[in-house]
């Protein structure tokens, strides 16, 4: 239930086990391996090429414009997560920048996912502290009305419980649920691993009408291939 | 936890009292009565003018293009209820219109909240089907792979629960997670009555700077006001 | 082929008969008898209620904010065309006003699709004039570059041939190519005969899961119903 | 020049004559008139049918997600002013309700342009309140951070300073600087008249390309006519 | 005409000198030689910097969130050619990935122009395949409705034909039809050269209002400049 | 006032030595150092990494998909000035590449800030002329209207005057009117002079919380820490 004014501090985190193979895989396989779900949408972007992080949630619900409780998150957090955003309604203004990277740094979290505006790109860039944001903005923030933390919140159109695990690349954001990350890992590694084979029979040349064994299913639902002679005749 | 593939027959609804208090309050009223929460964004929009409706939301998790879970969330809705559709990813293609409204109306639904596109708005209009919907658009769509019903899903930027009172007017629609529904009703209930008090003190004239007595603070925040005699100066 | 500077007088329009026939029907039923085809994208909506048309696609290929194109078609339209009109880029300048329309409906033009803006929408709603566009702009246009008539162009995301069967209401608009306009009549009035049996069904309780024999084919796909029992032991 | 935190008591408001003969032209006969100019972007719709507002511009900057600044300029306002609302960045939150329309009604304000969002739309239409808004939201603001009232302020993308005449109807809004006032209504007269003449020459079948005298220019720019004969000899 | 499920195994294709005259230009040079058509819009963007790809157009019909046909196309494909995707309705989900992408390299395909999103694109950059698209997003799809393959196509809200020529580069994608590509790009290596000059002069420090002889123009078009004397008496 | 036609060749600039401390500072310190203003939106975006740019602005006020006046302004300008393009209308076409910038470039201006769209970027990133545009676009403009030279003038939502100081960096743009440019660079370096320091203790393991003395606004605002044996008592 969404609550206002609340700060939870004990949350449960998924298996360790489970995150850091988690974050040898890709956005898209993680994705694909659990059914197609958990897809923040694609307006939310790193801000520098080669950002990429995996960790446990911790939430952050906010205000337009309020960036007050990214400082209480700071608090709760635990080295190897990453903090989580959203907001009840949409605003691009940068609620976070290079100052409060430093202290999320110093406290060991690993990552940003915010759907709302940042600043101090460049400065992030520098220090290595990867972001996926819905937008660039040096638009700055008070700090007036409380949210939470460690709720259940939306953010990218995607539901995330604190704990969850977050994995994040140049393809954008997945959210895998704390109770499914083992099984979730598993199903990930065996695709990752049969794409490598296909890869190379694609490589060689085969294709995938083929390897998929596609031509009848094609010819079932109606697909006509139409040779030069035909054309010529229907013309 | 978000699960493909799976339907809950029995959902706990919000308390009937509750609803139909709540149903005869304002979206904006009722969102401000429980801290500004609930708010679905303002991208859904009714359909056709004076669309209105309250109700306990049953919930559906869709692919984007297929609405073949609409047919399922018909047997399971109860009198009352209104539909909440949430899709895996964005897409304005019609996945409801007349045929379903009329399979809905039959089984005693009151609305449809729907993250996607909706068709045939000239005939929902005429049978009085209220629909809050992304677009309207006569693209149909196709029943191939399966989602969830009365799982939680995130609906217009907003989580909702099966359950949860869902209301909607011309201002949007606003989600009550059904535990709190009562409290929510009191307090909107109060906030509206004192709401009448205020318009006719601010139709006659009073001020809201006096009624809500700001000047001390506006002038604490430092606000000045610069009369004639200054600003010729000044010139 | 997109040709700049070319009028084409002369255009094969669709069958009389078949745009008469299709005159009579719905946008949505038309494009799913078409196969979910001929979409022109849900940006462009109406400009007043209750507007609707169905004739003969007259079209113009426009630069933005340029609207000289507009006084060449209608010297070369018919009675019964609609005209079409296509940008080069995006633009949403009011290309149409009042004077237009007063010219179109002299000439026999029966409404517009316009990928821009149009102006003077209460005169246009009081003339009776049906136009659906991008925007609604007061923002007026020059006559400085010339484009062409009656080529194929790309109007709401859609290709439109001179002569095809253009049909707009509520829902949207929905290109017919003039080949196909008799068979995709024949289709569409099929598929409005047997709508009204199965609505007639559905209004009497009848499900969608039955009427459309759906239920082994979710259950193939997986589909898990959970009742109450098996929610309480899985809690 | 940009400043927060001062309200101007003293503006210098357009010839009230200019107002009311403004008021009576349509916004894209007054927009063409001065040049094309003074046009507030598309996107600041009225919030229902038949709205249409003329009046000198009170303004006011105000942040995101807070209203505080509306409850101040209710003061300054004078009867026949238009209330213009700038944000120092984008939000569609709703600022504005039935008790604040209350409050300016009370005061002689005739209307409301704003950049952000508004509710209680089905009440500000029985009051008869007109207003352009970006969007409607139930969403409600605080009143933290103070702005100004009646400095220049962008307003759908279009720079108004206070004591200019803004006039909006269906087709939308369209600033007159105050200095212009008299001027563009002339030329705004003159227009009209004119176009009285030009809709009747319509009307009766005259071509545009013939009473706007362009088939030289046309052919001039290389505009090329192909008849039946030449398109078969083309094929 | 736009059909469904039909694949045109043999398509004429642009005389193969004029596309390598082609690929040594860029894509703003060439849309302005074939008088600024062509032009595909540009949210279409490159997935990595230095994209860049010239070849003559395959083209795929496909439905939002299916990419069935994309497996169809890999075989029709010859090398040289550039495969274009558009959509019956608007959709973001990654419809290609890195598998893909190897099948399409090993068939000789030079890239990709997608109206649709696409994933894996740090493998896409590492293996040097480039591809324009609308959007990145880890977003699987599904193989259950087909489309077409090799039929006229709009993509980026521009019409494509089979064997057109397809150039893309930072600035964009730009279509140049296959029976003008000769032609084309005659003009587009002329105006090369000659800008060639220009620059020379402009670096020099020449003006465009003398190197274009504007003066004149400018003047007569009522240009006004305002100098210091004058600016001192105006105020 | 906005007026078309005009050219003002004499301008104000702001003082040069507090343009070059500007010049050093980041623009999200800018803009909070002066009461965070000056903001443009976030859509307006740098065409290459690392683009940086400060100047006294010059400013265009052009009509969409027509770049005449950039020649006009070409000449206006002084070394050290930015240019500053405000559109009547939005558009995205190209008004601007790699000619026009090296014309710019041999006057001595420094940067382009463009409610539009530009081309040719590859070549401005090799020439390192920094741009912030609304969209990049090869599509090519005319020169047919004139529009006015060093006006104040709307460019990403915010109001430009003539000399003003112009800062773009990773982060956007922002403007600070020429009367505040010293005092705002003093504020904007005492505020980069105390942001090391709290750097320093925040890169030290500090939490804001305890830096800003948050802990009892937050508690007064009714912020409530729930830690495990609460939570286990209310599960």
């Amino acid at each position: 239930m969404t609550e206002l004014g609340v700060v939870y501090q004990s949350i449960e985190r998924a298996d360790p086990a489970a995150v850091e193979r988690l974050s040898r895989l890709g956005v898209a396989t993680i994705h694909e391996a659990q059914g197609r779900l958990g897809h923040m949408r694609p307006y939310l972007r790193p801000i520098y090429k080669g950002a990429r992080t995996c960790g446990t949630a911790v939430t952050v619900l906010a205000h337009p414009g309020d960036n007050w409780m990214m400082h209480v998150v700071a608090e709760v957090a635990q080295p190897g997560d990453v903090v989580v955003v959203g907001l009840t309604s949409d605003n691009t203004d940068g609620m976070f920048g290079d100052l409060l990277a430093t202290s999320f740094m110093a406290q060991g979290i690993k990552g940003l996912i915010i759907d709302a505006g940042v600043r101090d790109i460049s400065d992030l860039e520098q220090m290595g502290f990867p972001v996926w944001s819905r937008a660039i903005s040096q638009k700055g923030t008070i700090k007036e009305t409380i949210g939470s933390v460690n709720i259940p919140v939306v953010c990218g159109g995607c539901l995330v419980h604190p704990g969850d695990v977050v994995i994040a690349d140049a393809d954008g954001v997945v959210v895998v649920p704390s109770a499914q990350a083992s099984k979730v890992a598993d199903m990930a590694e065996t695709r990752e691993a049969k794409e490598q084979h296909k890869r190379e029979r694609l490589a060689a040349g085969e294709l995938g009408l083929d390897m998929y064994s596609m031509r009848d299913r094609l010819a079932e639902a109606g697909l006509r291939y139409i040779n030069q002679k035909q054309q010529e005749q229907e013309q």
